[in-house]
């Protein structure tokens, strides 16, 4: 299944059929169209029924929702310069598919339309990643690239480039209106060679407490969905 | 196994040892002891090895960590007094153990040492809650409660309680030292019969799009971490 990826469930489904996304194949049990009728109005060639005993060999969940796409991922990537007009997210290597899915879909919800991840970030389309972005696979390209090639290419460009770092700033409200917003893995953060290009080194105060035992970090895509809430500010958005 | 709970892997370990949680076991795998020698010094009778067939059977876990330990749940529960002194979270009918554990650890960074959840929010101490809360799980105080209670209290004493709704106002940095954070669950919010307690109702702005397809919401983890950075704010840390 080269170059596709599958979306299960009510609600991916509706968001893939009002996307400009292509789907080669779509499957639903008899029992999901009794339930959902609407999808009738959306059927054609490329549709079939499958009994539940069929979908459970194909479905990716536990429990299958009864309705499965075969989707084509889009082929072509963006220009990195769309940083120099828009804030973009940078990944360097996360590897959590849930972390991922949160992290597009909170983007999605700041209005941030690429990802550029290093090249081993988790797949994009890993079909975990995909449902925890509840839908919004279909609205944030996310790209895989040399992520060195994009800080320089900011560098040069003098674009604001913060950092998610163990020793920053505050984050605060950024005036401008384009940039880049890079955030390191899980387990060892941002990479060495990429330091001397972050501008803006930014840390998510931990509260201070006199007792030894403390929080080491805080989940990656909770740590992402603060900085891009505050360093984008309410007010931009 | 009623009253206890299983906490897996070296850092849990870790931080279990440096709490003032009980254990009554601790299980080790010979492998783990050879990789961690350190944990010989904290072993009493409480210890025993086990092969790692036997640790494969009670790890809750697909690829177990080779070590275990069964925690007393710790009895009483704290009196909502709390609140009028410092800021807690309160959690309707949060279903997710990730989103829960995640959660917890946010509450922990952000220095929040009491959460108060509905009777119907999964279990604190559920397997998959405990691991994902990375250690905070030791460090701050989950109780269930009847929240209406919670916030009958919070409105006699007129403590601000702020609502994560679909409509209400952006988030602000509250001058106020304690009150309340009131999150509701992921697929249907914060329940009618607590909406007239809350003081503050308080909506994460999503940006403003021209396209129909948007995304419907925040992961609750992302949108209880989002407001426990911003409504808190940073100087109060």
């Amino acid at each position: 299944m080269n170059g596709q990826f599958i979306v299960e469930g009510n609600k991916m489904i509706h968001e893939l059929l009002q996307s400009s996304y292509h789907y080669t194949h779509l499957f639903a049990t008899e029992n999901y169209l009794d339930e959902y009728p609407t999808l009738n109005n959306s059927l054609d060639s490329r549709f079939s029924t499958l009994s539940q005993s069929e979908m459970k060999q194909i479905s990716h969940l536990t429990t299958p929702p009864g309705v499965l796409a075969v989707v084509d991922i889009p082929t072509g990537s963006p220009d990195m310069d769309v940083c120099s007009h828009q804030w973009v997210l940078a990944l360097d290597g996360i590897n959590d598919p849930g972390n991922l899915g949160t992290i597009i879909r909170t983007a999605d919800w700041f209005g941030i339309r690429h990802i550029f991840c290093s090249r081993d970030t988790v797949d994009a389309f890993h079909p975990k990643v995909v449902q925890s972005t509840m839908g919004s696979v279909f609205r944030v390209v996310v790209s895989e690239i040399e992520l060195i090639d994009l800080l320089q290419y900011a560098s040069k460009k003098n674009l604001p480039v913060l950092g998610a770092m163990m020793k920053g700033e505050p984050p605060e409200t950024m005036s401008q209106l384009a940039g880049i917003l890079l955030i390191g893995s899980e387990s060892h953060g941002i990479r060495n060679h990429l330091l001397p290009h972050i501008s803006h080194p930014v840390t998510i105060p931990r509260f201070h407490s006199a007792v030894e035992a403390k929080p080491e970090s805080l989940n990656a895509a909770v740590a992402a969905g603060i900085l891009m809430a505050v360093c984008r500010g309410f007010e931009h958005i």
